[in-house]
């Protein structure tokens, strides 16, 4: 007999974190619109050749694929010489392939420059780890039209906006551009077929240093004097990362050689934001070592920070070769993603209260008809009403209400009217 | 190359769209949270065994499957006999089967009397037609834990509440309880393997009339005396419809030896929703051939009827025999399923309208450090800002706007400052 269980690495939202999730997920979703962005949705499945075109990276191995309808036992059969045979569907790993072809769809209904949200789940078949799910909610903003720097203001501001609404008040951006990588390996001296190892590499910097960094570079064979370059360059550049984010920030953590269109991004990106928070100083850091994953960025590429915490709250970057792939026509596009899933855990939302709300614990013999009538005519009064008959546990049963979010509760004999009603504050 | 649509007969939902949709889900769940019904979540796979227990019915064969993980040639090749070994899991084709899963994963922390919502889509494999779609939104409550006639009432009171806050305010539930039905063809002397068949031809009542029902049912083979005692029941008791819904038209209704039980749980209900209902006659309609697909029902079954559309917007019933199956101990179940897709597009409902809104229609020479202090200016304001560089169609743009639910527009020149400003209403 199968478990009984939610199936292994997913879960079960009970009332109290479901409404939490709701009420974090309905500040972020307001903050969004306000800053102009449109709620859109896709169907959770895409066709398995749109999954798998090389895109997704490493999520494409982890793809959840759906079996193909009516296969017969010769299909089978010929499938175990080609597996994909088997399958012409698979589960979203992450919500911006299928916002790459919801919008090579839609084109011709959405507006020049399209602001959207997304909010929902994706699906990843690895191995369940706390903390780490098989179906977790993603929460994406992507600008798509718009190749100035002026779109990853906007989403960084609209970002910095929706965690502050959430007492996140101290974020700010780390920031980097995946050209301005390119140039510095380049620079160094790294040959093109090494850099992909080489960025896997360097994204561990924050965790075991430059010495440990230029060490394992060595270990996997990269060229030694390219290595030697690096890890002069990083020792001699990490003492000036405290300067304000600017263009002489900017220059100075870079080595000879960047594009100085690229800088010349990076500097807007951080003079848009600025002004778009009235001037202040843009919560911006440069970072020319942060690398992200994904293999689609082009351009820009940021994750969110916070003081509380030691890892990144969110990111995103610059994808402006994705749409091309679907539509055949390159179309500028750069997307925030915020962790929510990590996010929530932080929050200190409760399941919220609701003004106006009364859990009726009433005695067996109430007749239903009296029941009904007092709940009717609270609801129509306005709460939100909770009918539950008296047990030995009444502490448990008003303790789950008061988590559930109800504020007041009130006994129901066999004769009470709602005159008679007398609510108490829960808890 | 893979096609650029949505999977087959499956939809995206464009910001004006989604909006709507979330605007009458919000509605719906206010509705149910002010009844004492609380939001839950499950994954949207369940173990594969679970699915196609036999429960779902025929809904078990349209279920889209998960391909398993890590399958090798031999284990496909041996899969050709046994094709559920190439699959671990499903996409739920209804939120039915998981809720009954997670009552028995999460009991112990849930209230005696469980009041769950459920808004979620579900997947069929069907062939996809005019308003059927693949990938759609289920919309359900249920009350796990109460045998009494209660907790129909409060479904049905909660529903018809929820339907009328979205302007359907005249809406009916026509009920009939499974136990009646059976009754009923025993009386007529249906042999027992003869009536699922039987009912599923009863089904077709309103359609194809009492002399099309028993021709079909004469055509099929059905016991001929069995039918001739159907054909003169229905033809006798058809005009006794109109009486209001109570103990004398149920009695009425139906043949004599149906249980006084079940007869008496159906005036329960109804003497129920009118005490809920401040006394005034409930909405419901005692029909004695509704049928309801489903093969988990045990009592109680019902639909929602409006006088706008001649098909039901949503029904359910009593599924005491369920969580059984899954807990191995009998909890008694009913639930209520609105036909979301149905009424979304009955109701008027734009995508709405934010007070305060203004897209800024501006020329391209305007600086973006200008445009983005303007619109975080406006955001801080409690505005919903939209960015729109002015095109040759400043009309389509700002009609487009509108439907997004956009009340204002200005224009904003290379020298504009919030105190110019000219916001005009959109539309």
């Amino acid at each position: 007999m199968a478990s009984v269980n939610a199936p292994r690495g997913m879960r079960d939202f009970l009332p109290a974190d479901k409404a939490r999730r709701e009420r974090v997920l309905a500040v972020i979703r307001e903050r969004y619109r306000a800053h102009g962005f449109d709620e859109i949705e896709t169907p959770v499945v895409e066709e398995y050749a749109r999954l798998h075109a090389g895109i997704g990276g490493d999520n494409e191995k982890l793809a959840f694929n759906i079996l193909r309808r009516g296969l017969d036992a010769d299909a089978i059969r010929a499938a175990a010489e080609d597996p994909a045979a088997l399958t012409d569907l698979g589960l979203r790993y992450d919500l911006t392939v299928p916002l790459a072809r919801f919008y090579a769809t839609n084109r011709a209904e959405l507006p020049a420059v399209f602001r959207s949200i997304q909010i929902a789940p994706v699906w990843r078949a690895e191995r369940p780890q706390k903390g780490r799910y098989r179906q977790f909610l993603q929460c994406d903003i992507d600008i798509i039209g718009d190749a100035s720097a002026r779109a990853e203001a906007e989403l960084i501001v609209a970002s910095l906006d929706a965690v502050a609404a959430l007492s996140l008040a101290d974020a700010s951006v780390r920031i980097n551009d995946r050209r301005a990588l390119d140039a510095m390996l380049d620079v160094f001296g790294f040959p093109a077929d090494e850099r992909p190892g080489v960025l896997i590499t360097i994204d561990k910097l924050d965790k075991i240093g430059a010495s440990g960094v230029a060490a394992e570079l060595r270990e996997r064979g990269a060229s030694a004097a390219a290595v030697d370059a690096f890890e002069a360059f990083v020792l001699r550049t990490q003492t000036s990362q405290a300067q304000p984010y600017g263009e002489a920030q900017i220059r100075a953590a870079l080595p000879e050689g960047v594009p100085d269109d690229v800088v010349a991004h990076l500097v807007g990106v951080g003079e848009s934001v600025a002004a778009a928070r009235g001037g202040e100083d843009a919560p911006l850091v440069f970072d020319p070592f942060l690398v992200r994953g994904m293999g689609y960025y082009t351009g820009t590429i940021f994750e969110l920070a916070h003081p509380s915490v030691p890892y990144s709250l969110g990111g995103g970057g610059r994808y402006d070769g994705m749409i091309g792939r679907f539509l055949g026509q390159d179309v500028p596009a750069v997307g925030f993603s915020i962790g929510f899933e990590r996010i929530v855990d932080l929050v200190e939302a409760g399941a919220g209260e609701d003004e106006r709300s009364v859990v009726l614990v009433h005695d067996r013999d109430v007749p239903v008809a009296r029941l009904l009538a007092l709940k009717s005519g609270l609801v129509a009064e306005g709460a939100r009403v909770r009918l539950e008959q008296r047990t030995k546990n009444v502490k448990g049963l008003l303790a789950r209400a008061a988590a559930d979010g109800y504020r007041t509760f009130a006994t129901v004999s066999a004769t009470t009217t709602r005159d008679d009603l007398d609510l108490k504050p829960l808890g």
